[in-house]
């Protein structure tokens, strides 16, 4: 397929990397030029713009936030006026449940298909195409995108025909995984603070109970007080959380314990925090216990 | 072994059970009498008060609460002051962490020897002998027992010779399987207030990043409203959440995730939830959001 | 002065109606355009837009959120395209401290004076001339503005000459007023579950350590169960409890007692109450607690 | 009337002196006996032992915590064994609404009465006879204890017949007044790091719509950070906040902002805050937002 990707984070870069060892024709484009080089040296066009990336039958869009997404899409020689009608634009990123159903549902594009498709993993499941992919839309449009799904994923999930279902499955996924850190971290303070071993106390939990590797690799990480370089910073699961909330507004569902993380965030963002991996809010558990 | 057992509620029963298959001599005792039937069937000797059952080398006890403890340890004819010297006391119970210290350290027990072993798992895992047990304890004594756990578990830890170390994993841990109940509560009421189905919701959790039984078996209790009969009462659950509140305010470490629960379960014990189990506390979040 | 006046709510209504009786010369705009009927009987001029009010030497706007007041400002032939260079714009609206600092720092609109006015009071109070005035912006503009504010409240606080200053103080200050509710929610509760009248208690209070107006005000309201007519909207009170919210994230403010109430709003409007007034979010804290 | 008083801390002694400025002949008893010695000064006879402060119509107990009056009361020549029948007990200390009930209703104290009636007020308004005076139990034994009242307080506030009702009463108080603090604290670091002035901001609230003296002094006590010597320590508002929730759990009634309050002192206390007064709990807002 002719595939022209948008965004080339970590995240990004690995999957367009993927999508060039299956065998698509890839176009990139970056707004920083240079992160394209070693996809071109693998065989990818580099784009001028985002005109170029769209003269596709796919264009994925892997950006950062909300407001990156809008500009590529919504901005002059966006998404929006480029991409051909009848081709299908994913979106990976995680954004917000409600520019989803703008995307959506925006009448303009009426002729574009959208098709979301945030997906779950670290940079280095990114690399190895191991992937998860969450994905909503119409069935014939997410079908055409299967290959896609599989070049860069392990699995694929399908959750309707409303794109952001997708959305609410990826944000209520991380605050899962924050919960998780947020538990862990409340426990292990506690352990800790009592004089237990806390690499004893989480050799148990993960051998018993809690095997899901997302013990284990929070677990770990919030011991070894590994923060940097982070695998996913700060800053993004606090806008993370922040979306979950909202969705949880719109909806009219509280969620306290997105409250109680989301906090997390502030504190150690108010406390020199911007540069760590998001499970660095487990210092705030372990300061306040008055632990080092 | 000639071994003491006292208290054969659902825990016990099967715990007595494993030890007689595995060949220990068992002699069983339970305030309302009729519980030891069973059990005598199958080869226990009944005693008629805790006095008999501390005619051994090893008394078991596995109770409800403090309370219950103290009275059979503390009471009149009880395992102060009628276990033998040198004999020991495995206390199974999920107890707090003041009452273990209290029974480690008491001088006028200083010729018995005290081991606590608390047990994860439910009434179906001590049934098959594949409980977790985790123990601390003076090492020689801890040694002794190990043909006691490996009769009634599939597994041993250890954490140290301070009996209450154990204590404080087994409220930690019953905190963690809270944790998890309250964010999938959290998680599934915003997905299913969005529309999305809960149950492949939780079949793509459990088959990516969470794959640990403990989001298997309470995610389905919780979707499917199974909250009788109850394995683990709410009441009981909202005593390991007290106790694990009271550890942390003796070690002075706030858990405000576990204050989270707590508050759960009250409002579902003010509603007429005593003889749910303790996953329904995912039936108020879901009647916050206005879900039925 | 010549003033235009903009949004004639239940609050706007009362203060335009003051302007008047101190003498100034008031053009009123509402969108629906029947609501201005009262205050022509009592000498204003009705104008057709907002151009019309705004062919003034000061334009007030008092709107009921962000969303109202962008339009009134940025729309076609709004108060940034129509006000009269060295004219002053007046926003008492309860507005987020982004927008008050965008419309500060516009640099469209340098030749216009912005000042930020909030005020405290229900309508009573508005009708009364009672109002406190917060506001802040350049003191020669709100010099120029003092009479303005004379003639609607009792007293002005000046923050300062950043206009969103006045803009936190009046979002903290209803979050302050929340945190009243709240406790005397959870207060009531616990008196009233423990059998105590809850008059009685609040009548204790009020006359010893919490003899505040708004402690009479709001615990007669949640005793009284005296939410409708509306004095102030639970919508309304979730808007500012977001605003407050938001306006912490960017300082990197954690306020906990916020995100408390804001689950309270969202539980009272998942649950049909939408048209009560914000103190109905104290029969969450009753109906948690098993009270009728 | 002939009064025994147990109990000389800084507000037991200011109590006693009242009573003794109003005629009363009182006998003090207190653990470390040089507490006395000014009140003997002042006319008071004092007791050797718990025994002889019991011989008297009236034995007042103003102490610490549960366990202090326990032990005054159930120990060996303790004031169960050793006041007369027909005496009256009065506890005006802090405790919980169990031991109260407790109290109250034991067996064994049938022939005495039984008072409650805790107080409101710091150790100025005791040594000026401004305490506010709350209590319940039978009519006739209150009307006994009115002079008592008046000669330390300047009102009184009965509640039923129920002793435990004053405790519920007193202890629901103190949590209000950490409401005020906390909400205080977040309001303040809010405007504090959005760079207004928190003094001229207490200023603007203490004159409007918290009028309350309780926001006035611990206002100034945040802003001023004075929180040595203390008032009333924070160990000791730990305590009453943790009687709080006991209360509310025995009613199953969740007190969330209770929660927040108790997580704040126990974070007060890990870092070094046991000498400081209650109003302390407010630097962990300012540090949690990165103010210093």
């Amino acid at each position: 397929m002719k595939i022209g990707f948008i965004g080339l984070g970590n995240m990004g870069i690995a999957m367009a990397a993927n999508l060039l060892k299956a065998g698509h024709e890839v176009t990139v484009y970056n707004r920083t030029a240079e992160k394209a080089q070693p996809l071109v040296a693998q065989g990818a066009k580099r784009a001028d713009d985002i005109a170029q990336a769209c003269a596709a039958e796919v264009v994925i869009t892997m950006l950062a936030d909300d407001h990156a997404l809008e500009s590529v899409v919504y901005g002059e020689k966006g998404v929006l006026e480029c991409l051909p009608k009848g081709a299908i634009h994913i979106s990976c990123s995680t954004i917000s449940v409600a520019l989803s159903e703008k995307l959506a549902s925006d009448p303009q594009r009426a002729a574009q298909q959208f098709v979301s498709a945030p997906v779950f993993g670290r940079p280095e499941a990114a690399a190895a195409a191991k992937l998860f992919v969450v994905t909503a839309g119409h069935a014939t449009s997410i079908d055409k995108c299967q290959p896609i799904f599989d070049a860069i994923g392990q699995r694929t999930f399908r959750f309707g025909d409303k794109p952001s279902n997708a959305n609410l499955v990826k944000l209520s996924g991380n605050f899962l995984i924050t919960s998780v850190i947020e538990s862990l971290s409340e426990a292990l303070a506690l352990v800790g603070k009592g004089g237990l071993d806390q690499r004893e106390y989480l050799e148990f939990l993960t051998s018993t109970l809690f095997t899901a590797p997302v013990y284990k690799t929070y677990g770990n990480l919030v011991i070894e007080k590994k923060f940097q370089p982070a695998g996913f910073l700060a800053p993004l699961g606090l806008k993370d959380v922040r979306l979950v909330l909202q969705a949880g507004e719109s909806l009219r569902v509280s969620l306290p314990l997105a409250d109680l993380v989301r906090n997390r965030f502030l504190t150690l963002l108010a406390n020199g925090g911007e540069s760590l991996d998001w499970s660095a809010i487990s210092q705030i558990s372990a300061r306040d216990a008055g632990l080092k």
